[in-house]
């Protein structure tokens, strides 16, 4: 049996999604053309954004089309905040950093949603600042953070504003009618329940020909990227025609679902199943449910001396359900996914196979020591 | 019955290839760390080249493998040359010059190989040239240009080579122990015949350590990637898992097939089937064939005033095969790639397909006004 992914991206997909990769696709031809144009109108759709926004896709994986967005959005002698409360926050940090952009980190507590309050007082006292970066959904420890009211500081301020919801969108509600970004980025291999190999970035409209010329690389140049896809349909560079093919059916499933609603009430579904399920086990969660996103779960390692997270892993492998390692760096925890093509179902056999592991491992309870 | 394809990548890849990608695989689980190991044990024993060089694969088109390249081993203040026959030396030196690194540009004429006299009278009339790029086998006209001779210039001069190896790279012999250069760039989706979403570049093992903190773009840094995968076996951000797959499968069966030279006798066979029945149709190669790569073949436009490409590629797709247009800015061309899983029986057939696309047409002959 082949495992289920319980991982933030790559998970687990369909074998719909994975069969419509069966198929060679010319990059130049009308018909993947009309693939990609499908695509970006149903990414469009999802945000409400048709009115608002462009939507540019990207070879590589979230993190490059992050970079794109900074690099893009950005200029040269821009002056970026970053809200930092996890793992992928500090890396859009250092991205912004290394591509040169003055950057100022404001840090906060990982097991806490960044605050919206305290943002609106750092803008006042800096108006050097031209644009803040916020992570969504930040998976290091899973932490959903104010979108709306960190948009609403940013507009009110009238700074910019660049959104890494990669782990969000397509789960949790966003409308870019009522929340306003410069820049929103997203991946294939997430939320939408395709295969990884691209992201996209939606542009504001109205920011977009000042994107001209900020970025210094030729393959994160979104701008340039979107000014040929208008004038040819086509990407820039050969795109990853096999991962484009599968977005598009997976986001046909997901139309078929219902959408961001549906979506969210099965991965709320698989979030309430597991954490009921793992709390009778002992294991208890890292953050507070009440700022929890329903895409992955922190828990704290059991406190029992014969917990090893290598053995704790393949035994929960050998059962057919892989696991994710903790990202924080204080405390010891693991993590377990809630998204992909799973339900319920999977996640009733995922506690069943954890605590099949911690017998395996002669552990009797997944009670942390705290 | 779906087309074939007779570009340049993405091109026909077998189904046995795109099987491997019916399975979704956790990228940081330690199946997946033995296929990136195995892809890249692989890949070094086709260069001959695991005592010299590393390879480090990166996400993204090849294009994106090209600029990692360049952002890694070219210092911020290091002078690039660029050997420049054709659409992707020009690309090359785009990215180079976006990206700060000084960059002179070499013109030679798009229907000859570059010249490595010229380089070597060139190098030494400047010694702040620091770097040469060089394009193995350039697609835009399909020249192959002398790879050997450029990189003894080079290594005679001491100067780095960063050689695009992208269109040749596992079908014309390359031996790393004889040819010397800094970086070659090759991606998935060409002459490996998997899909496309992956490039890799091999590293020359003396340079590695100078290459830390020369890129400028987090996700481009092929040293910090490498230095992370050498610790963990992982990718630094998400990899295309199933793109990563479908390569390792690729590689097997070019394994099987008995290697590069039996690649690079097919893609002869190809060539030679398709150059002799289009000369048969009345159609011109817009190269001499001493100057051909068996990779790409850009033929001259028919000169019967009721040609026009459009038509053409469609009345060429009904019969199943997708041909590419041509690259160059004097002449009107159209191209035929001779690569991917595919021989001489596609080829006859997509002669013939040509041929009745003339008949569709109302054309006579492919011979072109010259």
């Amino acid at each position: 049996m082949e495992p289920v992914l319980l991982t933030p991206g790559p998970l687990t997909t369909t074998l719909r999604t994975k069969l419509a990769m069966l198929r060679d696709w010319g990059s130049w031809d009308a018909d993947f053309i009309a693939v990609t144009a499908r695509v970006r109108a149903s990414l469009l759709k999802i945000l409400h954004a048709e009115s608002t926004h462009v939507v540019v896709p990207l070879q590589g994986s979230g993190t490059f089309s992050v970079e794109a967005a900074v690099a893009t959005v950005v200029p040269r002698d821009g002056h970026v905040l970053v809200l930092d409360n996890g793992a992928y926050c500090k890396r859009a940090a250092k991205l912004a950093q290394m591509m040169g952009r003055r950057c100022t980190v404001m840090p906060f507590d990982e097991a806490q949603p960044v605050s919206a309050q305290a943002l609106d007082e750092k803008l006042a006292g800096d108006a050097g600042i031209t644009h803040v970066i916020a992570v969504h959904c930040e998976t290091g420890a899973g932490v959903l953070n104010p979108l709306e009211r960190i948009a609403e500081v940013c507009a009110a301020r009238g700074r910019g504003l660049i959104v890494d919801a990669m782990s969000s969108f397509g789960a949790l509600p966003i409308d870019a009618r009522e929340v306003r970004f410069d820049a929103l980025v997203a991946a294939s291999g997430k939320c939408l329940e395709g295969v990884p190999g691209m992201g996209f970035v939606f542009l504001r409209k109205d920011i977009l020909e000042s994107c001209a010329g900020n970025s210094q690389s030729l393959a994160m140049d979104l701008h340039d990227q979107h000014t040929y896809m208008e004038r040819t349909g086509q990407w820039r560079f050969t795109p990853p025609t096999h991962v484009v093919v599968a977005l598009a059916e997976a986001i046909a499933q997901f139309e078929e679902e219902g959408g961001q609603p549906a979506r969210l009430a099965r991965y709320t579904r698989n979030w309430r199943t597991l954490v009921d399920g793992m709390a009778r086990l002992g294991f208890m969660t890292f953050l507070d449910p009440s700022v929890q996103a329903p895409v992955i779960v922190t828990f704290h390692a059991p406190g029992d001396a014969r917990y090893e997270f290598k053995a704790f892993y393949e035994a929960a492998k050998r059962r057919g359900f892989i696991l994710y390692p903790g990202k924080l760096t204080q405390v010891e925890t693991f993590r377990i996914g809630c998204i992909g093509a799973i339900g319920t179902t999977e996640m009733e056999q995922a506690v069943h196979a954890v605590e099949l592991a911690l017998q395996d491992l002669g552990i009797a309870s997944g009670e942390p020591e705290i």
